[in-house]
């Protein structure tokens, strides 16, 4: 299941984690070929029964996050689990000693205290907020700004994200700065901690979006409200067709918007619109300012029109457009398989067998590494007591009898 | 403005790029100390108007995508500027040789003919779709699934996300991509094309938070469907308080359940709820199955008390909970200023003094790198050419006269 012939093959990465940032951070590594040693408390972590379940209740979220690592479960509230925790973390190799946790640094798992054992030690460390304290996606995007702009116009309810953005952003970062802390290890040997939270990681993104800029100068006032599905700053929008399919269109740049006007037969209106709305449709500006009059001849067109006819002629004239599509539907997505090596059919054992993704990372000169399952929990923890630590089989039995450590059932 | 004592410091990459993923990306490397290069045509890119804008018209988004970078502005339509570039690409240096790119990779930017010139390079392509064909974030996200879950029960509409969310992911992918590569050539000399998609990221990343799976099994049903602002899977919920502010509440964990429970009173209600709603409260299914419940109590708790006193009982007891802000109110968050070394106020040439973040990631070994404006288009165009490709001063001026490059003004 461990890498070897992946870009990052020979690098080993110890992981403790739960939930998404930390752990996709050790998948991204793991599905470019890394070794990552995921260990958790015997039974599973926090995120072990984490939605969406199978039928029979193992976590589909476990199995997704998780892919590609090996697996060990210890008791870590025992002197013992621990020490063998802080063994693997200073474990042998030049490649080795690379920690990543969003488990609380403090106490045996404190920086200072694991570097004792390997001064060199690379220590990822991700938390809520940058005091430490504790912050989920969920908590961080309402105070972001971002749920009280989403959602229908007129409506004053904040709507929350489906999707953890935030924790998807630190958890890309936190292989970003891993990988940057290793090259200054290679040139100088030395080792360090490196932190990022959550929130940090959040707010930085609302600065980098240019909001931060736009509140701080005061030009939120008539600007900045619920625009419901209307892109910002330019023509975006989604359509109702015929045949009750829903069609995002967007006009951002002028080869798009051309393009748009060309498919719908909209450049034969510019300049009723242009008039009625007092603008030029030749900026972004102008095309935001005129949405409501450009999304009214474009509710009739494809209101007349099915889905397969309307996109068929945006796609002719080189239109940027994209179906709504349901979690069913996205299965049946042309990208997700065909010649795209993305997803593979793999077993999940305990599950099922499903699509499963592989890295989006292409690497020119190495083949893409094949969609990897994730471990069932415990599945190599004999193995790597053994080749890591260099315990012998009585040592591993005498752990295991005294409940220190546990193999892996499905 | 270029770095030397980040992380990467010594560090060079040339970036060609529009709008977010690949700006994202270049600036994650500057941020951390590289020297990035963003060329662009003459007068500017697609995304130099890009909103938010400030009151003369300038972009906040530009300037809040391309902090710490250089810039260099020649005639990209001409063979002279395209030869400019490519030599820039392929410019001196062990710690150079790598371009980042979200422009189309043929022709003069085709990896294979720009390697002729250095054959190590790296180039971090990235594209909408893995075929290559073009995409943007609002056209994606439609395709992955969530606007179909986002949004009010019972409203069939789809609800777009203001965030880019698979922009950021991209572009934060690319600085790993890029990375690893540079690992790969520090050992083996080799250079190589890394490519990412879009469309790859965004469905990727659905497979890796359960969804493909929980659709390809055929759990989808009566599992997945608007739900309004709950968490999915366990309890999370926002409330109204008697001053009218929001607060997002949420019981993921045990601890956090045990918090919340604590501190609105709910605790004394588990019995009644668990029998009328026929769940466990101590897992996370029976949490999100009696969500409406848990609602209904802390709905009336919430009504009867200020945002201040409601929250400050919440911190008390250490429960999971986050205020919603509007973009104004982030710029008075706590965790925004004081002891947070993350944003400072910045003059950016043209538009004004904000609070502009630096990088999330801060390294034990480092002192963090502060926050970086953007640079002016065209601002060391001439240092770039003189340093890098060593032309002179005579030669500089030609180029000016030929209208082939051009210098920067606010």
């Amino acid at each position: 299941m461990s890498g070897g012939s992946g870009i990052l093959g020979g690098m080993r990465v110890i992981e403790g984690s739960a939930f998404v940032a930390a752990p996709l951070g050790g998948m991204t590594l793991a599905q470019l070929g890394a070794d990552v040693i995921r260990f958790d408390q015997i039974g599973g972590g926090l995120d072990y029964r984490r939605w969406p379940v199978s039928a029979t209740g193992k976590s589909l979220f476990w199995a997704g996050m998780n892919k590609g690592k090996r697996s060990i479960q210890l008791d870590l509230r025992s002197d013992e689990g621990r020490e063998l925790v802080a063994a693997l973390v200073s474990g042998p190799g030049d490649d080795a000693g690379m920690f990543l946790t969003n488990f609380p640094a403090k106490g045996w798992l404190d920086y200072e205290v694991l570097r004792q054992r390997r001064a060199d030690l690379i220590m990822v460390a991700l938390t809520g907020n940058y005091d430490g304290s504790s912050e989920v996606d969920y908590t961080v995007h309402p105070a972001t700004g971002f749920p009280l702009v989403t959602g229908p116009t007129g409506n004053v309810e904040p709507v929350n994200s489906v999707l953890p953005a935030w924790d998807i952003a630190l958890g890309s970062l936190a292989a970003t700065g891993l990988l940057a802390a290793e090259r200054h290890r290679l040139r100088t040997g030395a080792g360090q901690l490196v932190s990022a939270s959550l929130s940090d990681v959040a707010f930085a993104m609302v600065g980098n979006l240019g909001r931060v800029a736009q509140a701080s100068l005061g030009q939120n006032s008539d600007t900045v409200e619920k625009d419901g599905n209307f892109l910002y700053g330019a023509f975006g929008a989604p359509f109702s067709t015929a045949d009750n399919r829903h069609v995002m269109v967007v006009g951002l740049t002028p080869r798009q918007w051309v393009a748009l006007g060309k498919a719908t037969g909209l450049e034969q209106h510019y300049l009723r619109i242009e008039e009625e709305a007092g603008v030029d449709l030749s900026t972004e500006s102008g095309r935001y300012h005129a949405r409501k009059h450009i999304a009214d001849y474009l509710d009739t067109w494809f209101a007349q029109r099915t889905f397969a006819s309307s996109t068929s002629a945006l796609t002719e004239c080189g239109a940027a457009w994209g179906p709504y599509q349901t979690f069913d539907q996205l299965l049946d997505d042309p990208r997700m398989s065909g010649a795209n090596s993305l997803f593979d059919f793999v077993e999940q054992p305990g599950i099922g067998t499903f699509p499963v993704p592989a890295s989006p990372l292409n690497f020119g000169e190495l083949s893409r590494l094949p969609a990897q399952r994730a471990p069932v929990l415990g599945e190599h923890t004999d193995e790597i007591l053994s080749d890591i630590l260099g315990l012998n089989e009585r040592e591993i039995g005498r752990l295991h009898d005294a409940d220190v450590v546990a193999s892996g059932n499905p």
